[in-house]
C-alpha cells in the first residue's frame, strides 16, 4: 500500500506528466517523483521530447545520491527495453532505489515491463496505484494509441446556451470571451494536431496556431490538419501560412484520417470544428473527450453545435459524462468524457426514470 | 459601518428571507436577526404569509428582553405604515433597540420608511449594507413588482449540451436526471406561479405541482398557469386536476399575462416552457433570471431550447450573465441573470474582441 507521501508524490507525478502532454508523442507523457529514504521529495521529472530522457531518468538525475534507498513514484511502469535511451529499469537499479510505486502497468508487453526485472533485483514494486486517475490524465493519449491504434480525439466546441456555434448570418466571432479563447490555446498546446473540416477553414479562415494572450506564437506548434476531400481550400488560406506545419488530407472519413495521423506519430488530436465534422466523428464513436465552452448568450437560430447524429428519440441520445465544470471569465467550460458502458469505478450514473413533471 | 457580527447577521438574514420566498407575496420575503448589546444573535425571523407578522417582529419576539440596547439587522427597511400588522418601526422602539442595520431602503415611499421615525426617536440607523446582494436575492421578486408593476420572471429550461429540449420524435422525458428534476421542484416552491404554454401542456401533459422525491405534494402549491389563446387545453389535462389552483389564460401576450398575474398578487413566476413561450418572453425583455439545466447529452436534432428571437448576427445575441454553476447529479445547472446595461457594480464584462482563432 502506498504511503501518504507516496500518494502526494503520485498526484505531483500526474501533474508533471500533464505538463509535457503534447511534446512527447509517440511516447507517453509520464511524470516521476523521487522520494529519499525518509520520504522527502528529492527529484522530479517528466518525459522529454522524443530522443530525450524518460521521466524516471530525469527525476533520478535531479535526486543524485539522495535516491539511494529511496522510492520512485511514477505514472507508468518503467520500461525494460533498450530504445533510444536505454531501459529505465536499469537506471533505477543503478541509482539504488529500494521501492518503485507505479500507477499504470506497462500495457504493451506484460512480461516485458520493468517491474519483473526490478523485483528480480530485490526492489519492491507496487503497481496500479491511482491507476484510473493516471489513465484519465496525461497517459490517456498514449494508451488510446496502444489500445486502439489511433490518436485520442478531443472535441472542442464553443457555443451559446442554446447550442449555436454561429448566428443565422454565419457570424461566429466571437461566441466566447477572452478567457475561454485563451483556454483553447492552452488546450491546443497539449495536442499533437489540430483538426478542422474544409467548411470551417473556408468560413472562418482560422490560423490554428498556439498563441499567448499577446498573440505571440508558441515555440512548438501542433500539426494543423484540414479535412478537405474536394480540394476546396484556397492556397491563400491562413492555415497554409508558414507559422506551423499543415496537412491537407482527403481521407475518406474520420477513421481513415486518424490512421493517417497515427502513422505520423500523432497521439492526441484536437477536433475544432465544425458541426459537420464533429457529427462525423461522434457518429463513428471516435470522440474520447469533449471540451464545451458555453457563452451565456441566446441566438434562437443559426448553426448547431453538432450536425445530424441520426438520433430521433431522447432515449438514444449520445451520452457523455461530465468531468468538471469551470468558469472562464463570463463563460462556462464543461469537460466531458465518452460515456463508458463497460467496466470500472468511473461509469456515470444513468438517469433514473422516476418522478414526473 | 457594520461590524463583522452585523455582516454575518446580514448574510443569515438574507438566507432567512430566501427560505420564505414563495410564501409571502404580495409582501416582500424579508429576513431579520436581532443581536444583543454584546453582539450575540438572540433572535431571528422571516416574513410570515400575508396577514402574519413581519420579519423584525418575529425576530424581536424570539429575542424578548435581550433585544434591549441591541441591534436589529434586516434585509429591508422596517415599515412605518400601519398595515394589517402595525408598523415595525414602533415594534423596534418598543423593544428598546439602539441600532438598526438595513440592506435595502424602502423603495416605495422614501419619506415614509421607518428609518426617519427610528432616527427621530434616537435609534441609530444604517442603510444600504450589502444592498446589491439583498436585491439580487429574495427581495428581487417584490422589488420587480415595486419598480415595474409586474412579477419577476424566472425562466427554467432543461436541455442537452447541443441546446435541444426534445428529440426529433418529440420525446423529452427525461432530458435531465433525478437531482436536476428535484431542483426544479425546489425552484417551483419559491414561486407564486408556474407557467407553460398550451404547446407544452398538450405535448407533455405536466402536472406542474411541487412534490418531494417520493412524489408527495407540498402543502403550499404555486398557481398553475397555462397560456392557451385558442382554447386547445383538453378538460382532462393533468394541470386541471385538483392538486393545486390553475389559471387558464387567453392573455394576448407575455406583458398582458404578467399584468393579470400581478393583479392576483403573484410576484414571482416560473416560466417552464417551451421554446415558443420562452422566445416570446425573451423578445419582450421579460426574463429576469434563467435557470438552465444541461444534460451531458447530444441529440443533433429536435426542438431547440428557445424559438426564433429575431436575431441574425452574433453581435446581437441576447446576453445574460452567469450567477453560478453547480453539478446536479450527472447534469450541470447554470443560473443566470438578465444582463444589465446600466448601473452598478454587477455589470458583466463584455467580451473583448481581441485575438484570433
Ligand atoms: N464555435 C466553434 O467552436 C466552431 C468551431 C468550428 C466551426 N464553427 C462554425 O461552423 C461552421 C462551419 O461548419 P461546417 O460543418 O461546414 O465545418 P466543418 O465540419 O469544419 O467542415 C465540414 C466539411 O468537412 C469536409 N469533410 C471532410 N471529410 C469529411 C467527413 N468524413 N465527414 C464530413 N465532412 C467531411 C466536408 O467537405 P468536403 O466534402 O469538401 O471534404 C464538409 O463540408 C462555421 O460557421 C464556423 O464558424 C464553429
Ligand atoms: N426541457 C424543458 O425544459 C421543456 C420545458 C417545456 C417544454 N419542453 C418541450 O417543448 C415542446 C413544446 O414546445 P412549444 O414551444 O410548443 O410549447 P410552449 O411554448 O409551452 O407553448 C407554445 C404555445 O403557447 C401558446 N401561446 C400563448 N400565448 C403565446 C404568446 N404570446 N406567444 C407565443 N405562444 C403563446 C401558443 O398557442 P396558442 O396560440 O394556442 O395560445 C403556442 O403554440 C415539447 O416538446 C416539450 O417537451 C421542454
Amino acid at each position: 500500500m502506498p504511503t501518504a507521501a507516496e500518494r502526494h508524490a503520485m498526484a505531483r507525478a500526474r501533474r508533471l506528466g500533464a505538463g509535457v502532454l503534447g511534446s512527447t508523442s509517440p511516447n507517453p507523457a509520464v511524470g516521476a517523483v523521487v522520494l529519499a529514504a525518509d520520504g522527502t521529495p528529492v527529484g522530479e521529472g517528466a518525459t522529454a521530447p522524443p530522443g530525450g530522457p524518460h521521466a524516471e531518468v530525469r527525476a533520478l538525475a535531479e535526486a543524485g545520491d539522495r535516491a539511494r534507498g529511496g522510492t520512485v513514484v511514477v505514472t507508468l511502469e518503467p520500461c525494460a527495453h533498450t530504445g533510444r535511451t536505454g531501459p529505465c529499469a536499469d537506471a533505477l537499479l543503478a541509482a539504488g532505489v529500494s521501492r518503485v510505486v507505479v500507477a499504470v502497468p506497462e500495457p504493451t508487453s506484460p512480461a516485458g515491463g520493468g517491474a519483473a526485472r526490478l523485483r528480480a533485483a530485490g526492489v519492491e514494486v507496487v503497481l496500479g496505484v491511482e491507476q484510473a486517475e493516471a489513465e484519465d490524465g496525461a497517459l490517456g493519449a498514449w494508451l488510446t494509441g496502444v489500445r486502439e491504434q489511433r490518436p485520442q480525439v478531443v472535441w472542442k466546441v464553443a457555443g451559446t446556451l442554446d447550442g449555436r456555434v454561429a448566428a443565422a448570418d454565419g457570424s461566429s466571432r466571437w461566441v466566447t470571451g477572452r478567457e475561454a479563447r485563451a483556454a483553447v490555446h492552452r488546450l491546443r498546446a497539449t495536442c499533437d494536431a489540430v483538426l478542422v473540416g474544409s467548411g470551417t477553414a473556408l468560413t472562418d479562415d482560422p490560423q490554428l496556431t498556439v498563441r499567448d494572450a499577446d498573440g505571440v506564437p508558441a515555440g512548438r506548434q501542433p500539426l494543423r490538419v484540414v479535412l478537405d476531400r474536394r480540394g476546396r481550400l484556397p492556397s491563400d488560406a491562413r492555415v497554409l501560412d508558414d507559422a506551423a506545419p499543415t496537412l491537407v488530407s482527403a481521407a475518406a472519413g474520420p477513421r481513415e484520417l486518424l490512421a493517417e495521423l497515427f502513422a505520423r506519430d500523432v497521439r492526441r488530436v484536437l477536433l475544432e470544428g465544425g458541426p459537420t465534422l464533429a457529427a462525423a466523428f461522434l457518429r463513428a464513436g471516435l470522440v474520447d473527450e469533449a471540451v464545451v465552452h458555453l457563452a451565456p448568450k441566446l441566438l434562437g437560430g443559426g448553426a448547431s453545435l453538432v450536425g445530424d447524429l441520426g438520433i430521433t428519440s431522447i432515449g438514444d441520445a449520445l451520452t457523455l459524462s461530465v468531468v468538471d465544470v469551470t468558469r472562464l471569465g463570463g463563460d462556462v467550460g464543461i469537460r466531458l468524457r465518452a460515456y463508458r458502458h463497460t467496466g470500472g469505478s468511473r461509469s456515470a450514473e444513468s438517469p433514473a426514470a422516476t418522478g414526473g413533471s
